[in-house]
């Protein structure tokens, strides 16, 4: 199917067939990997007692499991400073059996997440976290970008939605999500533009948006003003309702206003886990090697 | 002077006064550090045989002797591959008399800059040309940006422009220029669009800009049509002339059609070489801390 065939309005972008299609290539590369003697290891360095948290946590364990990838959660006090954390994340970057590292957020009050980060080995930094992984990717150096942001061109690839040339607005300026996304989008040849809280007129410069990227983590921030009708658009948030579910930073109202949006849950998400597992064995691959 | 009494058409943003007031401190503290025994020392790696180079590296040489900076040319065969450059920046990088480590380009035919700058210690990266420099630059993290994208920067805020919440567009994606710049604006609160030779509608967009920033190294390439009326341009190309001139990326006539615009030569150049210093004495002062 190609972008023209797709269009329309009201397209729910969903994340499962490619989640599925790079969890079966997964699949295959661990179970070959374990045949020579070398499983995969994921290591997740948690210092929160976050019940979201550590329900996400565990849904990564879960699905690398089901792929054949060993996944430890290394937990440490939610009191743990980061001289403690970095100390985890070197061991971690020292221990020939880990092949990828992820420190979860939220860390404890004080602890710069980027500076933590400095600690993964960038063989090893699996979800992009390290602030060298950035700089290589901004440099266009091979390194792994973070999950969530590459999961974003991965689905627009996916949907041959045409990136070259054209107008990408990416609503959040985070070391995570926005700056690399920003990034990705810049080397596929898309004209980017970052907005954030003190973007004077948002609804001006998201209304102009071929593609539109909403990564602020504020629910219902994006709603049927703020797009264009032939606009596509991906909503990162992941933000926790009151009642134990996930909305994004899209209002789901909005689907039905532009060309297509990705859900959530079931849009970026699963691709997020997938792209994770799949830097995973890519590590322990090249460690390998 | 405040940038309203500054406002008007026509107003150049001449680099001169700000350049000389950087000089004057990195002076003062390189005479502070050469009492202390601690003469700080600038080091350039050139492969190439070109003029021009030739001529820019001589007057970094020049500026560096006259604020009390020593500065060593190292030149490499134009025909030197990657492991020949990046031996020779891990050699400074190792040497505790050198302070500051430039990679002039351009580099011979198959080299990656930003690949061969991986061999820079962080610590003596007065450029910003390692990608883990960018990477710590894009996360918040103490960093020595290019001297280039900081001179922009430094002559906005010189010049009391105001950036939170402004519209400003970057012309160039370069990982040395483009990209940085973005970051630096990013981080003081402006909305930017990046925008490159793959941008459908170049015109549009730079007319939209608050403050627009040229940086691709096409003579010219911003005319009358590219700008508003109220804009501030920031003219980063260096472009030689046949007849052994300087032009910038922006026509000069473009200045009467503006608030206001820095001139070529003589606006950003002038600054980028006193940061270029400024950095040197400090990564001098910070290793000997």
């Amino acid at each position: 199917m190609t972008a023209g065939e797709r269009a329309g309005y009201g397209v729910r972008l969903t994340g499962a067939e490619l989640a599925a299609g790079i969890r079966a290539q997964v699949s295959a590369s661990a179970a070959a990997l374990a045949a020579a003697g070398r499983p995969p290891r994921l290591a997740v360095v948690v210092a929160t007692t976050d019940e979201s948290t550590a329900w996400y946590v565990r849904s990564i364990a879960g699905a690398a499991s089901k792929v054949g990838i060993a996944c430890d959660i290394m937990e440490l006090a939610d009191t743990a400073d980061s001289e403690e954390i970095q100390a985890a994340l070197r061991r971690l970057s020292d221990d020939p059996s880990v092949h990828g590292i992820i420190l979860q957020t939220p860390l404890p009050t004080g602890v710069s997440f980027a500076r933590a980060a400095l600690a993964i080995d960038p063989a090893k930094d699996v979800d992009g976290a390290n602030p060298t992984s950035l700089g290589r990717l901004a440099a266009g150096i091979d390194a792994f970008p973070p999950a969530t942001a590459q999961a974003v061109v991965a689905l627009l690839e996916h949907y041959d939605i045409p990136l070259a040339g054209r107008t990408a607005v990416v609503v959040g300026r985070s070391t995570v999500v926005g700056k690399p996304v920003a990034h990705l989008l810049l080397d596929r040849h898309a004209t980017v533009t970052v907005c954030h809280s003190r973007t004077a007129n948002l609804v001006e410069v998201t209304s102009r948006a071929d593609i539109l990227i909403a990564a602020v983590g504020r629910p219902g921030l994006i709603g049927n003003e703020h797009v264009d009708p032939a606009a596509v658009v991906i909503d990162v948030g992941t933000n926790a309702t009151d009642d134990g579910g996930l909305v994004g930073d899209v209002d789901p109202g909005v689907e039905s206003h532009v060309a297509a949006l990705t859900p959530v849950p079931g849009g970026v998400g699963p691709v997020t886990t997938a792209l994770l597992l799949e830097h995973t064995v890519r590590a322990a691959e090249e460690g390998a090697s």
